[in-house]
């Protein structure tokens, strides 16, 4: 039964254990497919021990799905140096990141149903979402914003979070490319806000002002020239 | 127990009945808000009987959302008529018809969660996801989509969706700006594309190449041209 295990790993520390081992079989398959059982054989203890740190799967997975978006979400913090476009495809390179290395657990979480579908899961989707969210505005130099703004904002981080699940789904397209694509998006979606409205373009100056020759924006309005030419 | 209106309704005709009647109540509120005893109260039957055609509140709700999306499939279909921008902006007026009649009712549903998450409901909303793919598709003139074309497709699908989830959260843009920036978004993301990939670039020059001066498509590039000198 293990038990001389449990009394060499404290409460907490077996939790966490758990978890990790936990995690790490929900990201590479779908959570319909892990069983306790399995849990429980690739932590080294019984069935009735996992029972006793989490009373059934879901708790478990709720457990794992907060370690992995409080990781997601540390992801996105990126210092305010250099250019706007760079930062954004650095950070566009560790969402990227998360993804491989979560991708049949992510997949499945975020297609939803009722594997993985609960009040609890989706409180910490819309945290992360969140997170990404405040740290954009905090790049943009932005306290409070405008409605056209905030939809720009969260539009895009929902099209980045479907870029990256059709990518896993056959992986197609080279990351790399979607990477670049998606910091290239975020300026083409803020310019089409901007075509209509004064206090976008203003922000769209200020976006892009500052962006090095070299940088991803400068390259994509480049190449647009010649594409129109 | 209403057995005099049973008499006088077929099964059939009952339950096509009672799916209007469910539809309505949970397109106004969110589903996890409607009672059983609300539904019946509305049909004007006893709540037994609802129980006589539909064996729960899950099922009774799966088949109202089956025929709100074969409705919103149905809406996604446009004559092959005019240019290209003139017949998005169409389609986008009637999807954004259909959110503004089933506002909460889709707002729940796209958030997921247990009231509304099963196999049933996923696989509806992925039906509803495949028929605008192949709508739009037919439109450009495609049969076999390549990797990046169906990444920019069904990308902008979900950004359509999220922006008009995001629409019904206190409705602070006006829907028809929204219609119109859809109709641009899905230009500018095909745009970013078509930078990078020879194949896009084709499929951007076809989807230009007969759009009128004063069409959607024309108007975005001279306001952005103004916008950039």
């Amino acid at each position: 039964m293990g038990t001389g295990v449990r009394r060499r790993m404290g409460v907490e520390e077996r939790r966490q254990q758990l978890i990790g081992v936990a995690l790490e079989l929900f990201s590479r398959r779908s959570p319909d497919e892990v069983s306790i059982d399995e849990i429980a054989s690739a932590a080294g203890i019984s069935r009735p021990l996992v029972y006793h740190y989490f009373p059934g799967k879901l708790s478990l997975y709720e457990a794992a799905l907060k370690r992995a978006s409080e990781d997601l979400a540390g992801r996105f913090a990126e210092p305010h140096e250099g250019s706007l476009g760079a930062r954004l495809l650095r950070v566009m390179r560790r969402f990227f990141d998360f993804v491989d290395e979560h991708g049949p657990g992510f997949s499945a979480l975020m297609r939803g149903g009722p594997a993985v579908g609960s009040s609890t899961t989706n409180a910490l989707i819309d945290a992360v979402r969140q997170a990404a969210y405040d740290q954009i505005l905090s790049h943009l130099g932005v306290t409070e914003a405008s409605a056209r703004l905030e939809l720009v904002v969260r539009s895009w981080i929902s099209l980045a979070e479907s870029t990256a699940l059709i990518w896993l789904d056959g992986r197609r397209v080279p990351r790399a490319e979607l990477e670049l694509q998606l910091v290239h998006d975020f300026a083409a979606l803020t310019a089409v806000s901007a075509a209509y409205d004064a206090d976008m373009a203003a922000l769209l100056h200020t976006m892009v002002k500052d962006e090095p020759a070299d940088g991803p924006f400068a390259e994509l309005v480049g190449r647009l020239i010649s594409l129109a030419s």
